[in-house]
């Protein structure tokens, strides 16, 4: 299979999340870690994947703390192919920037924008819907891709199906984006077969992207563009655009516009939002302990959960199921599958003790 | 109150275990350890105890292994407080070598043999049952302090008492020693308040102790004393010593020919025989998590039981009950209070693997 014609992959990566703590800190967040166990991290990953979907046409923006982490695990990309926030703006302006500068470099691009901090399963099905996204965002349309739910998850939020887009069979129109629900609602999502996982994988032409912004934030799109035409500009406007994700700022209205196709995906996809999540896409031997890291130096007896061996030490855990063990050099921290979503009040506890060196 | 005259303490100071991995290994038993947060390890504590009660008659038998840093930590002891054993033999070897240096440098001495890795709380109480145990010494028996049982323990052996001692109000005779009973027949011995633990602490003349050493194992006890005569002999004579515990050697058999009496003593004790035991003797705050060493770099959401910072990182436990961490530089444990006694086998696997070096 050869390269999309005129694609280009964003790769926002940025956000380090607190759930995934002491493994993700401010200072190394998750998309820089082998959490896969695969040797790459999870950017190296996600470039990976997309490669051969757009040749050298990639677009990574990130934190400028993070910029030579990223150029560093991203060494065959060209010097232009990361870009750099000068502070951190939420997804909008960063996807936006990629967009403007995207539309002037290739007039007929096609962009797809991944996160640099997901994983993705069944390769090949992710290509053929990027493929199949890529197809209907040359007619105009902001495209997504809709993940099949594989458990009435209340982490994630959904996209709810409507009628199919006209001369693209299987794709169909966003009838709206809804937001994280309660266990009842997404059950009562998941019965219905109608909705979607929001990945946040959004494929669209540079100018239809910028044109929609335009349409709900005038000067949102105005001053990315002027950034584009002239980067000498960037540190005095980057700080004045507004801190606003790309699902309210742009997918939401446009939905309700009729404007966003959804191209339903069968890939395998999980964001790793904590470690519960992280251990059951490791796990491959139930009743016993996943590990990440150095496997030779753990060792359970009566044991299940996940071990993160990252400090070198050995590693023994006795008598506890569903255990979250996560092991580095200048932080522990034990829990249980079950607490992993409270594993960010700890970082918030760090943060009030005024430790931010660990964070 | 002024020492107890003619009166020697023998510290036994061997004997790793298992059970308090990684804390304790061999190369660094517990002994050597701070486990009550006082700043002092067992060793130094139980010198400290005794000091008052002996004045500078103490004789520490500990391994060659550990010759320095025994004295490293009791720099205050003579050249001739600490005696090496060329290799384990057992408590009998240990005590009795000392019993029969004692005899040879103080014909009148009374002695007592106190573990070095114990802990006993209410140390008037326990001077004051060692003083009883003197005076009886001194009329020729051998004496031990019987523990008052707290709990049906399965983990002690026991002691039936007899009849009073003539003479020495309070004292009795010891009808048996009885080895760690099942958890039903503990209940009983408690019903009965005939029985105490046997905490291994026992008060004699040296001579009389290796006479009665001497009546059923008459060459163990002569080469013991061609040793000290003669201490050039040690190397020579000390693998051919038996390996056996003195409450088999002399004890038992001494009970059943009437010889031994208990002084019943009130003090706390414990022999901190596993992390269970650590945490509830260092417990102040039910439901809460129970810290030895850096308090401050731990922190628990949720959590109770017993961790262990021993390595200068920070430990943060979400969501865990009765739980045990213990964090060492080159080693980390993670169990429950419940499957303390499991950490044998944590042990156990390592010196399959290979890995001395860890135990």
């Amino acid at each position: 299979m050869s390269a999309i014609d005129g694609f280009w992959a964003v790769i926002p990566a940025g956000g380090a999340g607190t759930r995934l703590w002491p493994l993700s800190r401010s200072s190394s967040p998750k998309f820089l870690h082998d959490l896969t166990g695969t040797g790459r991290s999870l950017l190296q990953g996600t470039v990976d994947r997309l490669t051969p979907l757009v040749d050298d046409r990639v677009v990574v923006v990130t934190g400028a703390a993070h910029e030579e982490a990223v150029r560093g695990q991203l060494d065959g990309l060209a010097e232009s192919a990361v870009v750099a926030e000068p502070s951190p703006r939420d997804s909008m302006a960063a996807i936006g920037l990629a967009a403007a500068i995207i539309e002037r470099l290739d007039p007929d691009a096609v962009m797809g924008s991944f996160a640099a901090d997901h994983v993705i399963t069944e390769p090949d099905a992710f290509e053929a819907a990027v493929r199949a996204a890529a197809s209907v965002a040359y007619d105009g349309w902001l495209v997504t891709l809709g993940i099949q739910p594989t458990h009435p998850s209340t982490a994630f939020g959904y996209i709810r199906l409507g009628q199919e887009v006209p001369g693209h069979p299987g794709c169909v129109v966003a009838e709206a984006f809804v937001e994280k629900p309660a266990a009842d609602i997404a059950e009562g999502y998941l019965a219905t077969g109608r909705y979607r996982w929001n990945a946040g994988m959004f494929v669209a032409r540079p100018g239809v992207l910028l044109d929609l912004l335009g349409r709900w934030h005038p000067a949102f799109a105005e001053r990315l563009r002027v950034i584009a035409a002239d980067p000498s500009r960037l540190e005095e406007i980057w700080p004045t655009l507004p801190r606003i994700a790309l699902d309210h700022a742009v997918a939401e209205p446009a939905a309700d516009a009729g404007r966003v196709a959804v191209v339903p995906a069968g890939f395998g996809w999980d964001d790793i939002g904590d470690f519960d999540s992280l251990a059951g896409l490791l796990e491959h031997d139930l009743g016993h302990l996943t590990v990440l890291g150095d496997a030779d130096a753990v060792h359970g007896i009566d044991a299940s959960g996940l071990v993160v061996a990252a400090s070198g030490r050995v590693v023994h855990v006795v008598g506890l199921d569903d255990v979250v063990v996560v092991d580095t050099p200048d932080a522990l921290l034990v829990t249980t599958r079950a607490r992993a979503q409270d594993v960010k009040q700890v970082v918030a506890h760090l943060r009030e003790e005024g430790r931010d060196d660990l964070t």
